[in-house]
């Protein structure tokens, strides 16, 4: 059975979601001239500063599109559903928001991604403007402790991008950005659970299979294997499993201060976030952790999955200022 | 079979979010002492302010809960999952928020709504405190023409409480904030389109049957039945048949200036959304209609179901000022 959708043209869904982004997002965004897939920051982008360029494949919205923006991203390349973009609308990005201070690349760690990133990085040595580049790698389950590089980036983005953001925005040298995006994502944890797959909109056809009543903690944003699946559990049991695997990792001291991320991966609604949230500040609490500031919503989604994740991240007296400064994005405001 | 949900007991998920909120969101809500139903601003209530009270059913979020804060609603009382709640929080709402200067009551056109509201204010003119309500109609096609009192109040809402909060949050006396949010109203026309249901937390079965190729519009936000029903379309077409069954009542002038709201019944992506507004962008440009600004995403959910609806919200100088006036709330942010 196919997957309602309402779309037009599933090939063509991507460039119709792109043009009603910009029709609803004219005072913060912009297509680049002749590149339709490289989206700009109408208010970040200013000489003398690091300009910040995300991107990867589409249907995790508002990543990444959502977050370009003023005191965030400044560009983002647009890849098809759950593709990376090609070298040339990333290459289109860094050069529309090169102020002469240097590029910072950040995106999440997915072999399509790093190789066309990579790309765009030679093709803009090639012009004189340096690129650093900085994987999110946030996704506890995707690979064992000790090979962190190996690790995919999910949610916990949203933190590492809106440091080095910050950062930028701050116009702190590229050094100094790459230095704190990286301190960021060494700090940010995640963990997901999907209860139900999706369909791409060329498809309609669900993207993995699973049994009407089972779950699996660790699957990736993009139906890649997790690594427990089993019956369903409750919201607490589903929360401790988590948060158990997180704590196991980031080893949190009492006194630590952390920020929230409990994310929808697309049609778990508020309500069962915030059940969610209640265990994830019971727990906090319980090790003493204190908890800066929370995220609750749909962040990092695929398309209409079933699911959530929980993400933590570890604040310093550097990262929390980094999170406390304002932005202001298409889809996102802080600050 | 059940829908899939992470939650606990059923029974206590309307509870355990509001656990879940106020765990997250410390800096802009409280729950009223003894009154764990009743949510308040921190920041908004003060003396000589006409208090803005929401509420309804849960499992819309973030209406209501979402929208308490500064410059929008002062409180919001917390019904079961889509049932109206009590007088009693309704009235501990009103009381808490009560600045001397009378309470606005603002809430969707539903049955059990209206009997507890005026219930609760009934009791608070027991203890004289003048209350004065506005029920939201903008749910086209949940009665004909002419009959807009008999409608209910759907994803509008938004910019009927947006309003009124800018009006109360101004200083305006009881009557203006009265008469510029049933303005609001009046300029407010929405319609839906539902695609699959949802399911309670409770029962955990579909609230509805629709054929797996079926979609139906001018379905309610709690599954109330729709004015057609039929193969699923594209979404041009879908768009079109909103717009125009709007612009037949709206009548729109070239030169008129309107809000957009896309927004999410739950599961449907911002992908979807997003693909839906270029068609509204495009029919409004045809028309001459000016767009001030478009809100897409998930605003006015149904839990998990998928679909969509399309508002829009007519404004003149006072309208536009009222909804460019800054807010600050739980789960939203502006100006």
């Amino acid at each position: 059975m196919q997957t309602k959708k309402i779309v037009n043209d599933g090939a063509r869904a991507v460039e119709e979601m792109l043009q009603g982004v910009l029709a609803a997002h004219p005072r913060h965004i912009r297509a680049v001239e002749g590149s339709p897939r490289s989206i700009v920051s109408l208010n970040g982008p200013r000489p003398g500063k690091v300009g910040l360029v995300i991107g990867g494949g589409s249907g995790h919205e508002p990543t990444f599109l959502g977050f370009v923006g003023k005191g965030l991203a400044d560009a983002c390349a647009v890849g098809n559903v759950f593709a990376s973009p090609p070298p040339d609308p990333i290459v289109e990005c860094a050069k529309a928001v090169d102020g002469g201070a240097g590029i910072l690349f950040a995106y999440g760690n997915y072999a399509g991604d790093v190789m066309n990133f990579d790309m765009a990085a030679e093709m803009l040595a090639m012009e004189d403007i340096e690129v650093r580049t900085v994987l999110s790698t946030d996704d506890v389950a995707s690979a064992p402790p000790g090979e962190r590089e190996k690790r995919r980036g999910v949610a916990g983005n949203f933190f590492v991008f809106k440091a080095g953001g910050a950062a930028a925005d701050r116009m702190l040298p590229l050094d100094e950005c790459e230095r704190i995006l990286r301190k960021a994502n060494d700090q940010t944890y995640t963990v997901g659970v999907a209860l139900a797959p999706c369909s791409l909109p060329q498809t309609r056809r669900p993207n993995f299979e699973i049994g009407p009543d089972e779950m699996e903690i660790g699957m990736g944003i993009h139906g890649e294997p997790g690594v427990e699946r089993g019956p369903l559990r409750t919201a607490d049991e589903i929360v401790d499993d988590i948060i158990d695997k997180i704590f196991a990792e980031m080893a949190p001291s009492r006194g630590d201060r952390v920020a929230v991320l409990v994310n929808s991966l697309g049609s778990t609604p508020l309500m069962e976030l915030y059940i969610m949230n209640r265990r994830v500040a019971a727990r906090l609490a319980d090790r003493g952790v204190e908890t800066h500031a929370t995220w609750v919503g749909n962040y990092c989604t695929s398309l209409e999955m079933a699911g959530a994740s929980i993400t933590l991240h570890r604040l310093d007296g550097e990262l929390q200022s980094m999170l406390d400064h304002p932005c202001d994005c298409a889809m996102f405001r802080a600050g």
